[in-house]
């Protein structure tokens, strides 16, 4: 049985290398998340052990990829940023695109029982992803700005509604009726007035988002490279001085 | 915070429709397995639960696709058809590589205790994945034609290999050194005359891979959409019978 | 000067091989020739030179690619049909756009003295051109009835449309009202009672359009390759005929 | 007869829009430019008239490309920059790269009589062309050094060669020899002791390129826009003056 007869299909591959010097961001998304929070109970607004089990797949994409610099993460998404010289995989789209794909679902799947050990995973929870590319870095800025203001929008909603819902004995319905049309002081009122929540109070992971920097150690003789270790954070990432003290990070 | 400010980032999106009419076949591989099937311990030269696991996995994959009416598997890689008509996800490329991808590794993730109970997983075990059109129905029957010769001519060598190795104790180095240059005719022989194996009666699984196809029942009232269901199967897929007594697969 | 040391900015450019054995069709379009055809008097609704000189300039580009099989011409418009198995400039994209463009333009400018001798060009025409790929012969046949229909609706559009204006002595704003949400029965009427023209009998050219093809001649000795003439017919390409009288054209 | 029916072939053509806020190059070359240098006599080293038709054509583009800010030319190609915030075409590509293509390509052959009026054109000259992207002004700059760094090379090279064949009386094979493996220093020392050329006083159109450059001209009020001239020019374009003197080039 002649493999080489039929080896010609291989030709039908095409090649897909991603403009060299541009910034390479993936982001992941949940495919389905709503009924899968539905199904294993997800607290609502925010679920603790669930956004901590995102951060430890997205940590492990970035220890396959030692080019990933920085990550965002918020409810069921993580965007993954790539330094702009990244050469890995000859930079090949569906490589690269799949790969991440695979490890974060990987994770997330391998370790569900770590963090949600009560929560027996019911069936295969599953993401898609895609890749954008930026040739600036005030584009990649204003990448990472717009996560961050959509984690705002959506954590502040969120927020409102369920406090009308589980302590404000409203329907959902109800909930979404009393929002709607609002605006950003009006729901920091309602929290404030009516169930005494101080939105600024509130814990930096859910307003802020979850920030995966690898950050440069200083060696200890100057003339080496230096190490790098990934920190979570969750900081403001749209000011200016998460980005003025970590420079390398848009070089 | 103005998400509006920072949406025009999404222009970056660049679109990626799948040209339409072509067969679109997906390729998902292992991503460093040969580690992964020593670190846990896989019987050589087939693990049958480590590939009753792909072909779990690549099943779910159907179940996610119905545009996906055959798949092939072979050790750590399986290969998904979807037929040329399909319009999910409006063949966007991205979509469709990483949902595949993520179906296929959450899956072999979630369902790995079922197969390997008494070999726990140690990490998370990743995949990669990339599409190839295919414009005609030749190519698609030569595709498949490429990975089963490729299955036979692996197998062939591995279970020679392996035999020389656990049976005829030779190291690995010198089984390499006994087979290079070897015809599948001197392969057979080595394998009947030192080990009494006649390769044509070992497992089809083996010899054949996996074919996971999506049959048509006939439906009781002849005039409805006939239903489906997928068979798996291990049988020849080179020469015409499989595909005459299933013409809609390429249709 | 080291050229070298600028030479990595050639790494950008991006690959861009057209799928293999999919029917190529570029189709080069007259670019603002409403102007231009004002400009040099074209006589209305067709210019029996202007569509010859188009023709010629098709011819050329099909002497610069000996895989364009066929092409068909209306007004300011030429499509190119490539044979499936073409492999000219390896496939790639932007080579075969642009030299197709090319060829079609210089080829334009150039000839125009021969067929428009009293009316010099006065300044540069330019087309503009795409590229698009289709899987099998059925699309193919379609995208030409595609542009013969399409010839035909407008070349019946106005050839009432010029009848009532030159010789009805309409104004242009009253002959588009006239013709207004009329059917095809209705405008050969209009021709036939009011200007005594019979649509039927006009010219084939510009009823049907131009079909350039590159006909197979039967050599003298049975074993040589068949040479090849490059034909002009202005006949019907929507039926079955034409395409059963020349089965090479979709193998 | 009805379009519509056929219009589905419409959906295959595939979005090519070019990735946002990327610096777009096109580079037109003369195609078969060696043949058509022959057939017309061109004079060598370098022919006046024939590189001020070239110059002549990309003057052309960039009346008809606002977006072209500065293009560089040298014998029988051209490099077109575009603006980084160009929308023109929505950034299509194939409607860029082939509208660029045919107005150099028409141009070229409708001004030829203008710059060798004493040398008919006796056949169609055509050109390719090819698109390529930077996301960074660095590599703008670099490409343009690449291309210049190249006329240098070029023309020191022909330039000696020419001399020893037309002034030394040398056949083509022996200036070849003569000149194989000789450095800058070498060429400039063969000219300079046997022909009496001081390299660096010939024209610098030959030694350095042609620059087209769209220039700011202060406009009497300074609230606005300022108005533009496009500006022939054969200077370095490597060192910093040139672009430090234009810093809205690669704003």
């Amino acid at each position: 049985m002649a493999v080489s007869r039929f080896a010609y299909v291989k030709s039908f591959e095409q090649p897909d290398p991603l403009l060299p010097n541009t910034y390479i961001i993936v982001r992941v998304d949940g495919h389905a998340f709503h009924r899968l929070s539905q199904e294993h109970q997800f607290t609502k607004p925010n679920d603790e052990r669930a956004l901590q089990l995102m951060d430890h797949a997205a940590k492990d994409v970035m220890n396959e990829f030692q080019d990933v610099i920085l990550a965002f993460g918020e409810s069921d998404e993580y965007s993954f940023l790539f330094r702009r010289s990244a050469t890995v995989h000859k930079r090949r789209h569906a490589k690269i695109l799949s790969i991440v794909t695979s490890v974060f679902t990987s994770s997330y799947v391998f370790n569900w029982p770590k963090y949600l050990s009560e929560t027996p995973l019911k069936y295969a929870p599953t993401f898609d992803a895609r890749v954008v590319l930026y040739p600036s870095s005030q584009e990649v800025r204003d990448y990472f700005s717009w996560r961050q203001a959509d984690t705002h929008v959506n954590n502040l909603y969120n927020t409102a509604f369920w406090a009308l819902v589980q302590q404000g004995g409203e329907t959902t319905v109800q909930a979404h009726q009393t929002l709607k049309g609002t605006m950003s002081k009006e729901k920091n009122e309602i929290l404030y007035s009516r169930f005494e929540i101080n939105y600024n109070k509130l814990p930096d992971r859910h307003r802020k988002g979850s920030i995966l920097v690898r950050e440069q150690i200083a060696s200890a003789q100057g003339h080496n490279k230096p190490s790098t270790e990934i920190v979570l954070l969750h900081c403001d990432i749209i000011k200016d001085d998460f980005w003025q003290a970590r420079p390398y990070l848009l070089q």
